[in-house]
């Protein structure tokens, strides 16, 4: 492991941009290329907590293994009440694809990739429908297509049994995050214990805004001036998981739903992959509900 | 009235813009400079309806009597079962402004009066405190302050005071429309029944999203990625009456709830001021829950 | 031809709109589907002159032939020093792409056109190289690909064989319109001249900012916090033909010219696809050097 | 002195966030409230050069001598060659502004001062006219006003002897920053020289494009889609110093120059009041002719 990407949180404390910066440049022999932190503020009057957010990357050509310097971090900052990550840079993520019927959001990733400026593999797509033309992206693109009837209607033997092929195929391709590009079904708790924090879904509303079914209706009856879309991890409470990334775009022609849906589906697609790329980066850190964006 | 603004809503059908240009052209003698048809369509599958909305703009020689003009369209538009208003545009409406604590809402305002972008005129600031910064701003511009003390901890004998108080001096003042510029208070229904469609509030967040108190801590609790704010009117039901204006801005820096309070105050007086622009530009026309906005 | 796309210009004057649609809802039988004018003022003071757009979109179920309607037209509107186009909306126009090494504007449009929401054709893709990213593309999307080697250091006589074989290709695949996809050849006089305001180009830059060669690095040089991409009809006068659509991005990250080139291409696709499909959805109007979008 | 702001950049060396950090808080026993690094790369290829960008903003009991830490940091970062500056957090700049007929860059600061969301003192506004709108708004916002006339056409002797009245202005007023809020005259070099970097001109477009007079009729005349607005530290090159903000709005509607030169007040008093902003946190440092803003 020549190149290192570490997150770390803990509560502030004085001293620890020091102290970690010499951690990696003396102990380590880390030549840092990049470094961020950040404090985020919590809680009410008069009980405030400051939560301390670091990112450092780095090369060295000790070429180190990551539970090494897994455990080295360990032992430094027991005191520090830190929680961190060590990850290989030069290891890409192999991603999922879960898709029923529209073809914006995989496309969008798919394009993205071929570009080469997702670092990730793609080497799954999972639908619960046969659509021609998700069908035909994982052709195109030359991703395996999984095939995985799943339905809200059908019996609960028959959904464990899709759970157990969908997280089969998961572990056989050695899946390490999965991407909902707008897949129509509710993500059981038996996956998402699996991927926790490591399942991201884009819904087509401004959340809080509009969670549930059918969001670009409920703002076209509401006559809001302006659409969005949410990226978040998915967790156990729908569309409730923590935010990764957001965005709105004008309402400029109020005249029908289908505009609603239109221009949403660019703010989708942008939004979804703007959330895969920032955690296939190693640019997020989740605390709490909340996730914290290194730049 | 020489300059003449006409807002129509019917359901939609063929030939109304030909008919309506025509009864202004060679029935008023109206010169038309502007005008703007749009349609819009509400329902669900199968029993669509479609109103057709048009605003049109023109000048005449004929100096004519706006009643005279309205009972006109009264009678040829009958057929159509049309909602219209027509308007002198060379006359400005009488703003008032309510006010507590926050300044930023009043001086945009205030400010944009100042530079003649605002074609209105501005007679009158109440407010249920005396708090400096908004009195001192009252006398800089040379607006009547007018201090109702009103509070949600009052009783109702007290409350109905402060709000005939309130009216009286909207009466007195001959004010057209309100705008309640980060008032803390509820309005009451007896003020809302006098005004219908005429008081704009700004709600310092992005509707339907956080509704209620304390929007901005709502949202930093829940970690969304952009924050918003919404002019409305205001109806009997709390920050659920017809959007105006809305927009959103990225949170840059997500490590303490000033942060998004101070963006946000940035988007309230941009959004309240535009909203109030186009209602007294007569750019809005209210139909059911939805506001139709003409450019 | 059952469903028509008019658009029209002339120097303003009262009763255009009654007299035109008077002519479409009488003389045609059209039911009017949507209408939308424009009032454009030009020329300095004291010698303004206001010219007036129009487009009309209608239905009729009289099948009425393209050139009969136009000479229709023709004689209706002699008097009124009317430019018009007379269109039929169930035709695509047939698209031909130029490219060269960055597949980023072609994978979108490509995309765009997969998903069903570009209205045209799109049989040919042109390239002066045989990069592999663009080739495999063309395979994927099942689009021809020719390959007409062309280059700024060939001779005159190489340069006017390759423009014969491009422009015999456009014919021979009845080409309506050529969209220029970061194809890195400037367009000789001779195609320009055959395909009049017909050819799109995207540049990387907002113009007339950082014309010519290398402008991320002109960008990066001067040190501008937006950057911007714009998409023009390609005159005679390189980069400064009419502007059909223009947008701009926060440069976040100002540290190195690889940033720019990145956020760049982002904007690139986004408004080198919009232009295209205002073009092909017959929104565009040229007048002198401007672009009149109608929306 | 108990809050400082650091600001440095050097060659870019590996180890110096650590060395810095080091020296703050150990030497000085600073508690670091916020650090922020960046790298920024210049030159071709084969010779690029990284600069190194620090801003660290910190706390602390001992109540240092400004000198005296900066003569520390003189030692101390000799052998990085590193140019640096140290700043007293709670001293405010005095903010002197220069104005001619129009007014909105002019309130929009004031204003934002009033707020108490600029930290400034604003002691006094120079104007080469005596527009009412200028001379009322120093009055309300209770600004010293001092009128210098001041035209292209004078002669040489006479624009001498304004511009001693206007430097000895700043003398007299302590001022350490100059805003030109629409100021409609050149600064002559004898000014710039004696506050280099530190005056702050709003241009109105989006720069470079449209340099020299009247930007919007330029923008009008060539078509651009979106219209800007630029702010910059004035050097003795027109329009062509250091830039430190620019944005950039849609023009919704290109029937008349009017409508340009209305949306560009808006970007043009949000651009210089956010510029003046940032200079007055000491968020800018100028490297060459770019600007290096920390968030």
């Amino acid at each position: 492991m020549n190149k290192v990407v570490f997150r770390m949180h803990c509560p502030d404390r004085s001293g620890i941009v020091h102290f970690v910066s010499g951690l990696i440049a003396k102990k380590l022999g880390g030549n840092i290329s990049s470094t961020q932190e950040l404090i985020v503020t919590n809680g009410g009057e008069g009980k405030l907590a400051r939560e301390f957010f670091m990112r450092v990357a780095w090369e060295t050509r000790r070429g180190a293994d990551r539970d090494e310097v897994a455990a080295f971090f360990e032992r430094n900052l027991k005191s520090y009440k830190a929680v961190f990550s060590v990850v290989d840079a030069d290891r890409r993520d192999r991603l999922a694809l879960f898709a029923t019927r529209e073809a914006h959001c995989l496309i969008e990733v798919l394009a993205a990739h071929y570009q080469e400026i997702l670092p990730a593999e793609i080497p799954l797509i999972i639908s619960n429908r046969e659509h021609e033309k998700v069908v035909n992206l994982a052709r195109m693109f030359n991703v395996n297509f999984c095939y995985v009837p799943y339905d809200s209607g059908m019996g609960a033997k028959e959904k464990k049994q899709a759970l157990k092929k969908q997280t089969d195929l998961l572990r056989d391709y050695e899946i390490d995050v999965v991407g909902l590009a707008r897949y129509m079904q509710i993500i059981p708790p038996g996956m998402i214990d699996k991927y926790p924090h490591r399942i991201i879904n884009i819904h087509h509303s401004f959340l809080p805004a509009f969670v549930g079914a059918r969001p670009y209706h409920q703002a076209y009856e509401r006559g809001v001036k302006k659409i969005g879309a949410t990226a978040h991890f998915v967790t156990a409470r729908l569309d409730e998981g923590p935010i990764i990334e957001q965005d709105t775009e004008d309402v400029v022609d109020q005249s029908t739903v289908e505009n609603y849906i239109e221009i949403g589906r660019g703010i989708e697609k942008r939004v979804f992959l703007g959330a895969l790329r920032k955690y296939l980066e190693r640019k997020l850190v989740v605390h709490g509900n909340k996730v914290i964006v290194f730049t």
